[in-house]
């Protein structure tokens, strides 16, 4: 299990001086900090963790005890009359919050009837949540293990005749048969043209000899996530296909070697960019290069321009370039991979050669 | 498909005395009030139809334009300097929010940056959404019936030393071979004395003669959501399993029969709650009788206390009273209803009564 006041204890270093609580209403920011996941519930992290404490309902007494255990816990469905009785018990006046984490309703009820005042921190666990621990790897890898597993297992038997909505099909039957909770996202399966948009989602088109088919799936594993991508071809591969895919390949593999602790996001991206602009299908790579995966599937640190993040040992992190060629088809070639003191770990394992199968 | 452009006008007709276009930048509403099922997007609702703009990235360029065919689309990440063009060209001043759908961030950027001034509508939609148009309802009956149907399969099929994460898994199994899109949401399966938590995450407790299973599941077609409950028991059936059983059953069957037009939401948790109240259970019925379902699983209107919203035909909801005795186990019987001109339609249908099985 991860240690959850030590989670807590690093974000209490992060406000100390501006302010003199923290506070989330969302589910995943509540996970992260104190394990629990049910679907409604608020969590107060005081100046001094004794004063940490989780507010859910009646419906999640036990849920909260068994996978919270060691923050107090509060069942009232009433969450600002609580809260108002802590803030007003231990004089909390300055309440840190993440203003992309909150609605617009519940700032305000915060400040004009609690009469509290909202420091705001932009992507305020970002800074923790990009860091995995030992616990979250272990997910992360479980996770991408069953995906990478699965999504062979089904290219091998990949034919002319099957559709795209049964390939999707496939993929999460498989999914739960090597244990995964469910799918990280809703997986695309993009073929022929299909395969020109980025994100597609899957049709009855039926595979045809001559096809590219672009799969991106990923596994959920106790709330973690993976993602993968393959591109292959069904009989054959034009020679216009051939050329895309060898480019999206490079640029992925120069971007995975980049990954390297003190690397920024902005020239992981360039390095993927660079090759595919250089290419000329610069203009056909219209999505950032990658983006974390832990307990969201988008989360930062996200590989893109003008992000000046530095890379750091225990980055879960996608590397995705790809190129798509409007009413032709398009290439994503992706993986999970994880940042180590040496060369990054791809998670998601498995050949990226042109394959054509069937 | 469903007529999105009668649903903005229905929306336009809710705000002209106060604010000059209304503002969305969540899923559900955008999904709801244009066709468009992508993850990142907004949407502005002129006071004219022709004012009226929905905002996506390169990714959805194409699925923007399969889906919402009647509507304007930019292709732009930077969704405020379109909205700032936008509202400069038409002179929009005031903008209608729902305040609980935007985050405090976009909310201070829109009032600070663009000097928009926000008019709130706290649950804004709510009142179309509520009413289930033919295209909502033949999709809402289609999880249903996928729901029941794999329900059912799988009850007759409880037997001793299953365990609760594997039935989880044959539900999961069962909408998808149903042709279902995936889950509602995570089932619930909760055995023994697990069945006293009304939200129990299921675990690998295996089954045993004696024990009650509730199972609380739902498939998902085409974002529509289904939600279903029934608790069964192994072999046999104890008295005191026996007492609460029949004090849901019948509060359950009651509340099914107060759902008609006219009748309010607090009326109809009151019948359930009365009845449960009569047999001395009150204290262990210890969540509302029932809740909206449609492009949420949870959506207005609640059936529960100080709700005086009337039922109108259309609404589809929930009844599902619950009675949970800690330590000991509980029950809960739950069906999707549709609100007609005379009684509710079941739209997940299946017996009431006791179930022994194996």
């Amino acid at each position: 299990m991860p240690n959850f006041l030590e989670r807590r204890n690093r974000l209490r270093l992060l406000f100390p001086q501006t302010a003199n609580a923290a506070l989330f209403f969302d589910a995943v920011s509540i996970r992260y900090l104190s394990g629990f996941s049910g679907s409604s519930a608020a969590i107060l992290i005081g100046t001094d963790s004794k004063d940490d404490l989780l507010l859910t309902d009646e419906r999640y007494t036990k849920r909260a005890k068994d996978e919270a255990s060691d923050i107090r816990i509060e069942i009232d469905r009433d969450f600002f009359k609580v809260i108002n009785k802590q803030v007003t018990n231990l004089k909390l006046g300055k309440i840190a919050i993440d203003p992309k984490l909150i609605n617009f309703s519940t700032a305000e009820y915060l400040q004009k009837e609690l009469n509290l005042e909202l420091v705001k921190f932009k992507d305020f666990l970002s800074p923790l949540r990009m860091i995995k621990d030992e616990y979250e790897i272990k997910q992360i890898k479980k996770a991408c293990a069953i995906t990478a597993d699965t999504l062979w297992f089904l290219i091998n038997d990949l034919r002319p005749g099957i559709n795209e909505k049964q390939i999707a099909r496939l993929l999460q039957e498989g999914f739960l048969k090597r244990g995964a909770d469910g799918l990280a996202f809703s997986s695309i399966v993009a073929s022929g043209v299909n395969s020109a948009t980025p994100h597609h989602e899957p049709t009855s088109r039926i595979l045809e000899r001559g096809d590219m088919v672009t799969i991106d799936c990923g596994a959920l594993v106790n709330g973690y996530h993976a993602d993968m991508t393959r591109t292959v071809f069904i009989g054959t591969c034009a020679d216009w296909q051939k050329e895309i895919y060898d480019a999206v390949m490079h640029a992925q593999n120069l971007g995975r070697k980049k990954l390297r602790v003190g690397v920024s996001a902005e020239e992981v991206d360039l390095e993927c960019r660079n090759y595919i602009d250089n290419a000329n299908f610069g203009s056909y790579f219209v999505h950032g290069t990658g983006h974390g995966v832990g307990l969201e599937i988008h989360e930062p640190m996200f590989l893109a321009k003008e992000v000046k993040t530095k890379l750091s040992i225990g980055n879960c992190i996608t590397v995705e370039p790809g190129i798509y060629l409007p009413q032709k088809g398009g290439v994503r070639i992706e993986d999970t991979c994880l940042v180590t003191d040496g060369e990054a770990e791809v998670l998601t394992p498995g050949s990226h050669e042109i394959i054509c199968v069937a």
